[in-house]
């Protein structure tokens, strides 16, 4: 860590009611956004696909290119409050990107743009979420969307983050190499369902912070009960040390943190194991 | 895994009160390997250092060679019980391998026995314990220990086995190399603390088996208040849902769970993560 830098700061999981309609979400994000800069966050994340419903339909036709209004409405949102923002995800269409039948490819994109507003990350999610859990869950993600590569480490004013999606989370390796990289903070926009979500999501974002000695902030979308696919909600923070500092219910809500560089530092130092 | 081995089978976990003195431990630890073959395990696991008290002293004073008194207790309990015996952890004096003073090595060693009393596996702790936490835990294993290296994996009735010692389940890799290597289940036999074992016990146990989709069995001491290390008890076995099937409390007691090979097949086909 570059002693220069800030050695706390506060951030915001903006755990958004995602509706149906794209100008809707827009106007939601831009408000929940607003807030969380209003109350103190230098760092802001929206939730996985904050602007479509989250399913095949929804992400073919709401899926727009890099220069789209969602991408657009991101950067001015940054710029605006002078934070830096990490975008959730939104179905990308990958224009000069086709599958074999000629078809534009979709990807579960997430964009991280800093105060100027300028696009600084982009991480498309590297494993789709395939799943036929008996009595649970059925999903198919790859059915519509087209897996990224790679694991995706940016530079803030206040150090190196990583930045994966959902399903990124249950692939160890991945986090182990952003903390390598130097992020002491991973921005995990993350839709878990009520299958996963009761059985996994604690271990495996408490596990992640606690294995590399970094911070883990996951944001979910708050919880629809109405919706094709029921998120599980509970957007949190874990410590380096592995446990909660900040964590929401299922309910649409900002869930604030405040990142101390220090204390990561002070637990690598009593408990090492070569982070 | 291989079809023709048998896919159920039930194990034993002896969280077992460790005392002073080496003979009275070898005592309790015939009387609850028994009481465990007797309830039905197939396989039966001791806690960490089980023989000695666990701190300098009597890592030193305790220790003995490969054909001392309790691994020869250990392959006569395998034997008399007809059961795979995976002896928790003992100090293991190196008789042929000196420190850089010329005096005999220390290590933290787990021996494993088939049921025919022969020795089938040998795993030296690879990560000592560390530690120097602020109101917390202060520890130094290297001062009177030596490391091993790499990872154990053996064969039985039942399929392929893992086995690694305490400290060395705060690294990953180690838990994918030998899931990798056919694992389905691995033990550890672990002495976490007052400080470290709420904090983090629940976390790695669950998530070392959720990662892998493979069952951890982990067996620790019963707690003793008046030792000058306290285990944190709480011995389990964490399926490849990452969900506990067994799990003790801080007193003496044995935990017996059912391993279920068609189990673990079924999660790894309704959510594959590569495993």
């Amino acid at each position: 860590m570059n002693s220069a830098m800030s050695n706390t700061y506060k951030i915001a999981l903006c755990q958004m009611m995602v509706a149906n309609g794209k100008e809707q979400n827009m106007v939601r994000a831009a408000e929940l956004v607003g807030e969380a800069a209003r109350g103190g966050a230098r760092v802001v994340c929206l939730p996985e696909i904050w602007n479509s419903p989250y399913d095949g339909k929804g992400f073919s036709a709401y899926a727009e290119p890099m220069d789209g209004p969602s991408a657009k409405l991101l950067a001015d949102l940054a710029r605006t409050h002078g934070i830096f923002l990490i975008g959730g995800s939104i179905p990308e269409s990958g224009e000069t990107e086709t599958d074999e039948n000629g078809k534009a490819r979709i990807y579960n994109t997430s964009l991280v743009y800093n105060p100027s507003g300028a696009l600084i990350a982009k991480h498309r999610k590297a494993h789709l979420f395939d799943v036929d859990i008996e009595k649970g869950i059925r999903f198919k993600e790859s059915d519509f969307l087209s897996a990224g590569a790679g694991t995706t480490v940016f530079d803030t004013d206040f150090g190196k983050m990583g930045l994966a999606i959902c399903f990124d989370v249950r692939f160890p390796e991945m986090f182990k190499e952003m903390s390598d990289a130097g992020a002491h903070l991973v921005f995990l926009p993350a839709s878990f369902n009520m299958t996963t979500g009761p059985a996994h999501w604690d271990t495996l974002m408490k596990s992640r912070a606690l294995d590399n000695q970094i911070y883990l902030a996951a944001c979910s979308p708050a919880r629809d009960l109405s919706a094709a696919y029921t998120s599980w909600g509970h957007s949190c923070v874990a410590t380096p040390w592995g446990e909660y500092c900040a964590a929401a219910d299922a309910r649409e809500n900002i869930v604030y943190a405040q990142i101390d560089i220090d204390y990561l530092i002070k637990i690598r130092k009593e408990l090492p194991i070569g982070n």
